[in-house]
């Protein structure tokens, strides 16, 4: 059995890749990824038109994808989230059939499931031997974990490794076994290791997160969570990091020996881990050298799979177990929905990722922003996108304050126990326009350039074109 | 979302169990397993009838299944090993259906393509989480891999967790993780350790033994295949385990730096990895407990699920990349067909696992038997069973002489050159009967009592009822 093909246009062809079919792609290489679109522009050359892509996340290296939209390569985009320079294209309505937009665990449950199935998977691997059997951790291009590739690795038709780090059969640690695998092709690289992964992430520096990450940690404190047995997920973002170092020195000093970190994985968790504040971390993605480095050596350290970390299913995930999420926001309503897809001028510029499904299953899950940004309130009397939904959100903190959903009211009293400055989102709300001023609100087009897909498998928002 | 239950019959109950469904089991806990018999149990104590059971062996330990198939709480077995105690009794005829044989590639495949349906999965894990997160890697039954049991976890309707050692979530070194479980039970013991592990497995001092392997040894060394690369299975059998010391000893006087060790794994197999014959172990079941140690600290020995192990499919597995294998024989005929499913006088006492998927896959197949047990010579004009058929199997090692399939001329040339004492089958089988006498033919019944499926799902041999 010869799995290695010459060349990516072979293993295009034997993978039987026709007009009209779906390919998948995992965003692991995030903004240095080449493998979406090598595999596009050779799809483009062999005459192959009306492609379907499911991308898990679509960023700005990916701008090439416009010009296949506009050539009919490419009909069709599902992804869970979307950059701004291919997102702002979208919003200009130039694909005729609306994005669908799904979760970092909606994605692979209906994958896996056969609602969106995948004709043929393309799988960026670090490393990969001639049968097959990949990784993410090690390689030139290495990125850690390859948690959001597993589920098309699984139940795609076709399964084509790309590698730019061929090793000797049988790659031992590998993460996606060859009897998922029907071709590997080497090519000279996957991707530019500038844009995978950080070499480090960044605790902000900036006055207004500095103050917003110590209300986080001590929302966290007062929640009554922070105990021994406590888990915890973060973004990557300056604030979020910061409110993970001001928690760890909390937990260190209150001798608590938490129990998990998930999600996206940073250097923060991995010091973490190694402080003790946690005795494992469950990773679906890797977002700095220190997490792929950590992954790779530390065996406490684990890569999941997006169906483990946050599918929505009567079986449960990860996501389902969680204590405690800190998570961004461009938006928040006053019934507390969060908009994470589009900025305040209705431009697609991101998606849900992780966020709903987390939001979703932790106990607790705080919202981290400013009161506004280039002049703009982020509390809005209604979200331009419903990315996560109020009844999932449970307190929004920002350096004006602290507004706890009113499903909580065990939590508001802890928090005004504690002495915190707890106040309402309308009154924040309010108060931000004071410095702000009431923005204009926003004229959208009625044309749908993106559905907005739910936990439950339904349409939970619709976002339209942009009108300038 | 609670899935650890207060018992057994609440998760039989609640995984909706009933009359006429397939329930499975694996057989990683092997001849200690208690969790067989005691959902078997449960089930007749519920007046569940007609139970298909779909076990990937079936061992002396279990031989409550008679009472069981009597009392119609089982009808149909499915299983790739049976040993004696239910085995005479099934060649007697006390099941109306037949036992379908499958190997411990096809049971699998046939499970993940849908052939072979299982309603409930019952999982015994010596260590497993609330969630069900699972492993054999620790735990007081602890039994290293738990290869067999991922198809069943992975494609089961329900699937049940029973372990007797629960540990903290998330368990972070999970074999199976949560989101394939739906109900954990947690009972004082799910088998008997002296029965699970061997404490060691032992190379054999007989001297007929020790000859075979000796030349076993010489074989390996004059196939050209032992050079740098080289990948090697062995059974747990005594000569097959002296004849893996020999060719250490080779490998190691020779510095050929092999690339892995596939199968159940034994001591001498981790010996191996550890001196530098080779770099990796893929390991589907562990035979000892130095096996066990070595799958739970050594990065380098690496679970596997049988889907990987041994699967038939046009994407291949480990054993379709293996070089050398070793197996045994109850019967070899001289069109080299091999019989493992039954002893002399018909009577069904083993089955293939994997021996039909390695000899198939490997370069080298190898059968490795005396001449003669108990005056029965080795040697038939017709097998009573074809476990693997003869067109796998390249060449039979005896003491009395080396037999190599007509088939592999270029084999037969290198044996002769290397002086080794080739001769061939017809002259073997002759040669024994001077010994032993010509056996009496072995009068069978005319009901089928098992049939033994091939590696492309057809039947491949019937075995009948025996006839006194």
């Amino acid at each position: 059995m010869q799995k290695l093909v010459k060349s990516l246009e072979e293993a295009i062809r034997l993978a039987g890749l026709t007009d009209g079919m779906t390919v998948s792609f995992h965003h692991h290489l995030r903004n240095g990824d080449f493998v979406l679109n090598m595999v596009l522009e050779q799809a483009a050359n062999m005459g192959i038109r009306e492609l379907n892509v499911n991308a898990s996340s679509v960023f700005d290296c990916h701008t090439p994808l416009i010009g296949h939209i506009k050539n009919r390569v490419v009909t069709g985009i599902q992804c869970n989230y979307m950059a701004a320079g291919v997102g702002s294209a979208i919003s200009q309505g130039i694909l005729e059939k609306p994005v669908e937009f799904r979760s970092h665990g909606t994605r692979p449950r209906d994958i896996a499931c056969g609602k969106t199935p995948i004709d043929v998977a393309f799988i960026a691997a670090p490393a990969a031997d001639p049968m097959g059997n990949c990784t993410g951790k090690y390689g030139k291009s290495a990125c850690g974990s390859l948690g959001y590739a597993m589920a098309d690795a699984m139940f795609a038709k076709k399964v084509v490794v790309i590698t730019d780090t061929l090793v000797d059969y049988p790659l031992q640690d590998f993460s996606i076994p060859e009897n998922y695998v029907d071709y590997v092709v080497q090519v000279d690289a996957i991707g530019d290791p500038k844009g995978i992964v950080s070499g480090t992430t960044q605790i902000t520096r900036d006055p207004v997160g500095l103050v917003m990450a110590s209300h986080a940690a001590k929302v966290i404190e007062a929640s009554g969570l922070l105990k021994d047995g406590f888990s915890f997920q973060t973004g990557a973002g300056g604030a979020s990091l910061a409110a993970a170092k001001f928690l760890k020195d909390i937990m260190l000093e209150k001798n608590i020996r938490g129990s998990f970190g998930l999600g996206g994985i940073t250097g923060y968790m991995v010091d973490m881990l190694q402080a003790g504040c946690f005795q494992s971390l469950m990773d679906v993605q890797c977002f700095d050298l220190k997490a792929v480095e950590s992954i790779r050596t530390d065996p406490r350290h684990r890569e999941i799979s997006a169906l483990h970390y946050a599918a929505p299913s009567a079986r449960g995930s990860v996501a389902d177990n969680l204590d405690v999420v800190i998570l961004g926001a461009t938006e928040i309503d006053t019934d507390f929905n969060v908009n994470v897809h589009t900025d305040s001028n209705g431009y697609i510029m991101g998606g849900s990722g992780g966020h709903t499904d987390v939001a979703a299953g932790s106990k607790l899950c705080m919202i981290i922003a400013p009161m506004f940004r280039a002049r703009l309130p982020i509390v809005t009397d209604r979200v331009n996108a419903i990315s996560t939904p109020g009844r999932d959100v449970n307190v929004l903190v920002t350096q004006g304050g602290i507004a706890v959903n009113p499903r909580n009211k065990e939590l508001k009293q802890r928090l005004l126990d504690a002495g915190l400055p707890v106040t309402d989102i309308q009154t924040l709300k309010e108060k931000t326009e004071k410095i702000t001023g009431v923005p204009q609100k926003l004229v959208r087009g009625d044309r749908p350039v993106a559905h907005i897909i739910g936990r439950d498998g339904e349409i939970q928002d619709t976002i339209y074109n942009v009108v300038k």
